[in-house]
């Protein structure tokens, strides 16, 4: 939620100078991005983006987002494309970081998504899945199934009791659970794995975008979609599922994508197992973040409540959808 | 440096359709401002920043700020305007805090100005002044002279000994000095009274606008010329004196304003006034961050060079362009 490093219009016109995409007239430093530091630029053409690649991503991934932006958008995906400068070279150094301008869409996130928003996503992200299918790059999931355990060790039962009584035993319980229960067979492919209301754009009922891919990794594909009902169905804390926003985003991936029986079959567990790596990477924050910090705590209890009720048998028959 | 306010689409959707100014096609929040929430608006029509006041701008001076841009906007004066909605209101509730819809204005602020950059603002600034003539309006400057020694006091003599050593005893001295020899007869009218580089937007060396009123008050209008100079003729660190940059805002301010004798005269004095206001606000500032806020901490000790340099007699022949 902050400008890291400070970019002075005399750089950016050097850097600008570089590509063929006209002359710098505005420059603002946007207030979002995970711990990168996000620009917006204007120039005598066109509107993009300029990230500086602070902490959090590892400049040796950007060559895979690279590639996954460019093959999407080759395949008529609404992503937005890194621009190479006039010597193809989509990569650069500015201001002592690693820095890619990247293309401006068009768009806002909504809060209150409609059935028909809700519909959208879930046909963009059945077609990005689609596209995937020929696209060869990988890149683990450090946020998966696998690492939710020692991410929970790292949380320690005392803080996860402190952010609410119980629940401790009850992730372990969980974790347990998914262990024993995860669909490891179904198929896998590089997936978006947080396509949160704040990483799609629209225009009216109209998706402009899917941005902010710097979760993707290689994991079971169902599993996007599991992430993307649970991001998006619900309140934002969890207390109330949005059963015409749950309904409508199986219903746009399925006719995309399509949504096989085993698939089906799996999406309880998947849901549940997109609950745990919320409420977990969230309560890690919760823990090693100051609560006076200008940064803005997600409530990791939000993802407990959602966890409550994809757990509760009585809910999957109309989550799932299998009454379509 | 950051968004106090989160503002969703759909409420900036709601706002902007009291205006006639086009449908939300993007909204952005932007890391700067002093203490607001801004955001980058962009319509079907035009861009435009949404401001919400946050604490350091006071609701009760908004019609000030309003009738200053509206005056100076009517005067042909590059100054981003108000806008009102259909029924001629500009002054709005948004998510609970007072806000406004602001003009966009095209251009970037220069971090290394050039004698033609230096002389525009100059001119520009003369230009203002001259426009404010006519202007009824008026605001105490609770940065000026009367609120310098209280704001010293504030700062207390161990914390500004702590910053370096020996503060105290100098900005003691300097003041009782101030206080003794302030040309309190000079000509007093509205001024911008914080016309630093990031104050003001340029494409290439044509000025595009003036911006963040949010400082402007009745004082000396001199001392506008005055804090300009020392903002822009330094390296930033304040250790070393630009003489082009300093003679072009000086001859440009000649050439829209004039300078007379009685002003020429006193800017020795009027300089020294503006280090001393930005180093006690500074050093006010620097006390009550924390070291480790995801606010940037200016340096307090790059005013008090400046200081050293306006101090110096040796120096004021040039710096007052008296050969001129």
């Amino acid at each position: 939620m902050a400008v890291y490093t400070q970019v002075g219009a005399e750089d950016a016109a050097a850097f600008l100078a570089r590509y063929d995409v006209g002359e710098l007239r505005a420059i603002k430093g946007i207030a979002e991005g995970i711990e990168n530091s996000n620009y917006l630029i204007e120039t005598t053409e066109k509107k993009f983006f300029l990230t500086l690649y602070e902490n959090r991503v590892d400049p040796a991934d950007l060559p895979f987002f690279h590639d996954l932006l460019d093959h999407l958008k080759a395949s008529g995906c609404l992503v937005p494309a890194f621009i190479a400068d006039r010597k193809g070279k989509w990569l650069q150094q500015l201001c002592g970081r690693p820095a890619c301008l990247i293309e401006f869409l068009t768009g806002v996130s909504v809060s209150h998504p409609t059935p028909e928003q809700a519909h959208a996503v879930g046909k963009s992200l059945g077609e990005m899945h689609i596209a995937l299918t020929g696209f060869e790059g990988q890149r683990p999931n450090d946020l998966g199934i696998s690492q939710w355990r020692s991410l929970a060790e790292k949380c320690t039962e005392q803080s996860l009791n402190s952010i609410s009584e119980g629940l401790a035993a009850r992730t372990y319980e969980e974790l347990e659970f998914l262990e024993d229960s995860w669909p490891q067979h179904l198929p896998r492919s590089v997936i978006h794995a947080d396509l949160f209301p704040d990483n799609v754009l629209m225009v009216g009922e109209t998706l402009t975008g899917l941005i902010d891919f710097y979760f993707a990794c290689t994991d079971i594909r169902a599993f996007d979609l599991a992430v993307t009902h649970a991001a998006w169905s619900f309140s934002e804390d969890g207390s109330e599922y949005l059963p015409q926003i749950g309904t409508a985003i199986i219903r746009g991936y399925d006719e995309s994508h399509g949504i096989d029986a085993d698939a089906r079959d799996a999406l309880s567990i998947l849901f549940r197992g997109a609950c745990i790596r919320f409420l977990l990477t969230r309560c890690y924050d919760w823990i090693n973040t100051p609560a006076d910090a200008m940064v803005t705590r997600k409530d990791p209890l939000a993802f407990l409540r959602r966890l409550d009720f994809y757990a509760d048998p009585a809910n999957i028959a109309q989550t799932t959808g299998q009454t379509h």
